[in-house]
């Protein structure tokens, strides 16, 4: 992408209205602007990391076995009233009525509507088990969204839904989900932590949320030191091996972790006083084992094995991705801006012209942007007329992995420079060497 | 995809609600469901379908230099009182009001909060030509839904908006996503026309509307006859060659087209009889240019090469990827089911296990189903117990463009037959030459 085409509108000045640094890096940057109180565009940058959220997301759940499909953001309220929740949800949830005067509703969430999904096809123990998923938009009207999209009213969610026959089998789905999520947010470039939690409206007895950790973070949490160094399952776990991801859930929940709601001090009181952690934390994944709570009233049965009809149960397990991105910049930025983890970079690299209009630096940068986009690389290449300070600032503020800075000297050398945005690091090399290392 | 873990969900009878083709067969092969009047839930099978031809559609959008972003569904009525278009809409728009009491809407088009995202951040002739788009979750409470999601409330839209200094410039614009429009539609198998059509609620005076024959089209259409063999642009057309696009432009609308809105029956007579065709046809996009109906009471201006301030010329281009599926099953399929072409076909191949359970059979699927999924084929393995009858009947039902038929008999001698969903060819060949046949 080259710059001086794209729409990537940086501020000058640090925007007054954020609090929190993941916020001002936002607006700041111009991934994201306000439209409504608690409701805001993705621009193209910010949409780009979100898409790559998405797609670790997406592999994740596929790779443990969920289906994806798309149910609409939009929901009868007739489905609320035979679960129960419309009365319950309160003002959090957006009612509205059409122009036939029927009352619908702005999903929040959308146990209802797949457990209708399930009831009208699924008659069969044989279909099971069944999760299924997909990544829409909710609305939760809350009544004081803030810090950006860490908690907005308008909001993506990666949202599945688990089906078994008995207890037992999903109890294995919930272990699968558990460690999607570990692997999910480990490809993040985040370690979160899965805690005991309290289920609220969703209901249910069984329950952890992933929390990671951040001076900024709405939920006090307390656990063990040692989760730091807990082993992530590998990309060949057999999703299929109970006892396999039993053993993964067992040692993930070894030792002490829990959010204030479900803080025990007595029990945390029993940790060696060096390994005891309480901070802050964001949560950025919330999941649900509840039984037959939607089932049961809404009719979701299956014929068993010995011939009778079973109430099936469920679970349920979201992720945010809005929530996400600012919860990564949260965990990784400088003085400078944002510190991209290489999966979710909105650019693998970008090339600094350092003196656009310069024959010698212009096709110096076009071979290496045409050589690395020809890799599959998401390059952006800063080809505007800008001062080098200026390009230096937004490249560390945007915050992309790798910077090849390509001013006259080096150029009129066959060379180039290489910086690491992490690190800060800068070497010196042929361009053909720095194409070789960033393709690799 | 395994076919026991997969959620498909056919149907054995037609549905009777459904008064058209495609809506019959999305029902029937359980690629959507509806939740409410209007509304759909698109199953995995649909979402697959819908994924793919997404790709496409923002491939080419990317190709033409547009750039993505992400708007949200809801809306503050403050922007459509600005351009005067809040009272005007009608019912149509959804009107919600919040937890604040707050007047909100679900977006039925996004012209308001572009041209106030554009505003916000463009103050230079220097940033322009910029064309943003997104795909995105539409609202329009029609008074009538119907024909599936051919014409639903909740709704997926590309929206694509162009900004321009001159009216010069943004009639190039309006080019490109013509042009992009030609590509996209020929890459989803569709051979569109694009006629003169009125502007509507969106206003200006420059619109074209992109149709597809198809007996169950809402839209009477005219044109001739010639449109079938017009040449689509290139790969490589060069989208800032401002004659070479006019010149494509110019070719594209040279023999009369236009919908009956528009429909010069004079013009129309002067064509020879055989020449003219008169038909029916579905609306799959429609782009306009509209000149400063929205920049000018919104203010959305720009500091000129003068240094003077101009408002700005916008154009506004829109493709429905929820209608684009049904329309592909109008104009492609038959009496077995739908023909997918096989740029979104749900899967590139099926493999029919014909005796599931057979050690020889089981391997030699597995060999073949493993051999294509290794080489990035979106393959569906039909491992169930179900009869032959039934696996062959689904599969052309769901229309998956390249059977792999592996029976008991044919098996013991390390052969398949490889069937061509569209024209039902059979061809009896070696395992190895039938991957060799889809993987090449």
């Amino acid at each position: 992408m080259r710059l001086s085409r794209y729409f990537m509108p940086i501020l000058k000045e640090n925007p007054k209205e954020a609090e929190i640094v993941s916020h001002r890096l936002m607006l700041r940057t111009g991934m994201i602007r306000q439209q409504s109180q608690g409701i805001y565009s993705w621009l193209p940058l910010g949409k780009r990391v979100l898409d790559k959220v998405n797609k670790i997301i997406r592999e994740e759940q596929n790779r443990s076995g969920a289906i994806e499909l798309l149910m609409p953001t939009l929901q009868s309220a007739d489905l609320w009233q035979e679960s129960g929740r419309y009365d319950d949800y309160g003002k959090e949830m957006l009612r509205i009525k059409d122009r036939q005067d029927r009352p619908m509703l702005y999903g929040p969430t959308n146990e209802e509507m797949i457990t209708d999904i399930f009831r009208s096809y699924v008659k069969s123990y044989k279909d099971l088990p069944l999760n299924l998923y997909h990544i829409q938009l909710k609305f939760r009207d809350e009544i004081r969204p803030r810090f950006g999209t860490m908690r907005s009213r308008e909001f993506l969610m990666k949202d599945a839904y688990s089906f078994d026959l008995t207890r037992e089998d999903a109890i294995h789905s919930y272990n699968k989900m558990f460690v999607a999520y570990l692997r999910t947010f480990d490809r993040l470039g985040l370690r979160a932590i899965p805690m005991r939690a309290d289920t609220g409206p969703i209901g249910g007895n069984h329950s952890h949320e992933f929390i990671i950790l951040a001076d900024t973070g709405e939920s006090e949490v307390f656990c063990h030191k040692s989760f730091v160094d807990f082993d992530i399952p590998s990309v060949d776990t057999d999703f299929d091996d109970v006892a396999g991801l039993q053993s993964i859930f067992d040692k993930w929940t070894s030792v002490y972790a829990a959010t204030s709601e479900m803080h025990d001090e007595a029990a945390f009181g029993t940790i060696a006083e060096g390994d005891r952690l309480s901070a802050r934390g964001i949560e950025v994944g919330h999941i649900f084992y509840f039984g037959t709570k939607y089932s049961e009233p809404m009719g979701a049965k299956v014929q068993g094995p010995d011939g009778k009809e079973h109430v099936v149960h469920m679970g349920s397990y979201g992720i945010g991705p809005t929530r996400l991105v600012p919860a990564i910049i949260e965990a990784s930025h400088d003085e400078n801006g944002i510190i991209w983890p290489a999966s979710v970079a909105p650019f693998d690299a970008v090339v600094i012209n350092m003196k656009a209009g310069d024959a010698a630096c212009d096709a110096a940068c076009e071979k290496i942007y045409a050589a690395l986009t020809k890799a599959g690389k998401d390059t952006l290449y800063d080809d505007t007329d800008d001062r080098a300070g200026t390009k230096f600032a937004t490249a560390d503020l945007i915050g992309v992995p790798a910077q090849v800075i390509a001013g006259p000297r080096s150029v009129a050398n066959g060379e180039i420079e290489l910086k690491d945005r992490k690190t800060g690091a800068r070497e010196t090399m042929t361009i053909e060497a720095a194409i070789n290392k960033l393709v690799g």
